[in-house]
């Protein structure tokens, strides 16, 4: 590729899809069919290109901003293609009414991912858990990619898959318990690599893990750009974030809440050994 | 309602829409039709219940999450009905290859909304700018919202319809220049409330603005529960999130990317006076 034609896939890759959508769904699912516009999108002169193939795994009920915050910064790796890959191309229902399109499907998913990311929830990570088709894609495609990544109560998927055994691995606070059932080692970090696995706490700790892995992947440089455009300089109003901040009576219901979750997750995490 | 119902309805709103997704769009895509399985979800004591009309709109190319932040909290506030907005049905391509599926159109989103929001972009953005029907629609429903929100250059759409004349408001840094010429009062802060309008700073404030907003709607102790089980404890591995904070060379190169935007909003600004 001359030097203009990659400083031209980098540029569509950053600009994403077209803003004129196409009237059906098969191609407003498309990020190839881009007639952007340059001069009113991100005109990024860009030092350092890769080509990395990404799968976020999306699963039915499962907490979206778990990968869409990871997605911000993933998808903006020049060169890099980012598919969101479920077990078909039927539409997943996240938590609460929000419905994301896969761009791929297990079947159609590249075989040799750069990574593997997959986010977590409460009751759908638990159905996924239990599904046989889900855990031997992770199993299949965590084998080879070259980062095997996790937000949230998805590195509960990645054990099940058995890709974390022996690996220190964090997850959402109400899931890290569960790690040492599925052979991980329990780390209380916000983000955790051990080799190619990185694993991220909960939610919100999805861009924490992301900005984290670009800066593995892109130079210096490139990572702050990103953390500059995504304005990232969190100042939550409050401070009841983690379980050691938290007000007790807080943290007692948020266990209550999710008691069931946990209860449940940790008879599949035993009975897979 | 009795207290039971009550207390069921709330639930249901927190678990959201069941795991087992139809086979259709139809089905995917509603938040009603819940076959929810309470023991593996979240099992809440809901003390504090409301009945919010909650608007969340969407476009084409936008920065997603920008939005799926706050959706993250909103769609938790037990009772309320959160709905994904667009000008039509169809499918909404945001940046980079991510898809949502609206719930609502302009035509179906309920009159008297008690929260509109919107979030940001630049090439999607700037469009929406110029579209009198989403413009159209934000007046409109802005005009009598109890609540008017917006995420990032979100603003810049707040301002373009009005509803931030001789208001305080904040916007990503890129658009907080733009709002004196949409006749706003540019504040460089995180978040920031004037009466009923709740602006936030670029794309991940939008967590920072969600969290305040529900601190207004709800029990602190309900704020900070959502806080926990969002895990939202941020840990930034660079500090690059701000012109303030991010090297000068850095801030340079996301200065030229976004240059073209900034002059296409201004004129579109100026042009609307």
């Amino acid at each position: 590729m001359t030097q203009i034609t990659r400083r031209t896939a980098a540029l569509l890759a950053l600009l994403g899809p077209a803003i004129a959508k196409a009237a059906g769904r098969g191609d407003a699912r498309s990020s190839t069919s881009a007639t952007v516009q340059p001069k009113e999108g991100l005109e990024m002169t860009l030092r350092s290109t890769g080509n990395e193939k990404i799968a976020i795994v999306i699963y039915d009920h499962m907490t979206a901003l778990d990968v869409i915050g990871p997605h911000y910064f993933l998808a903006r790796l020049a060169g890099a293609k980012v598919e969101f890959v479920a077990k078909s191309l039927e539409p997943v229902a996240c938590e609460n009414g929000l419905v994301l399109l896969p761009t791929a499907s297990f079947e159609t998913c590249s075989k040799d991912l750069d990574i593997l990311l997959i986010g977590g929830g409460t009751a759908g990570t638990l159905a996924a858990m239990r599904d046989a088709a889900t855990i031997a894609f992770l199993a299949d495609r965590g084998s080879c990619a070259k980062w095997v990544a996790s937000v949230c109560t998805g590195s509960l998927l990645l054990g099940q898959a058995g890709l974390l055994r022996g690996y220190r691995a964090t997850s959402h606070w109400i899931g890290r318990p569960l790690l040492k059932d599925l052979g991980a080692i329990e780390v209380n970090r916000r983000v955790v690599f051990d080799r190619n696995r990185a694993t991220g706490a909960g939610v919100s700790a999805g861009l924490d893990l992301a900005l984290a892995l670009i800066q593995k992947l892109r130079p210096l440089e490139f990572a702050q750009t990103m953390q500059l455009l995504a304005e990232y300089a969190p100042e939550p109003s409050l401070r009841a974030g983690t379980p050691e901040t938290a007000p007790p009576p807080v943290l007692a219901e948020a266990r209550k809440l999710t008691a069931g979750f946990v209860s449940s997750a940790r008879e599949v995490a035993r009975s897979a050994r």
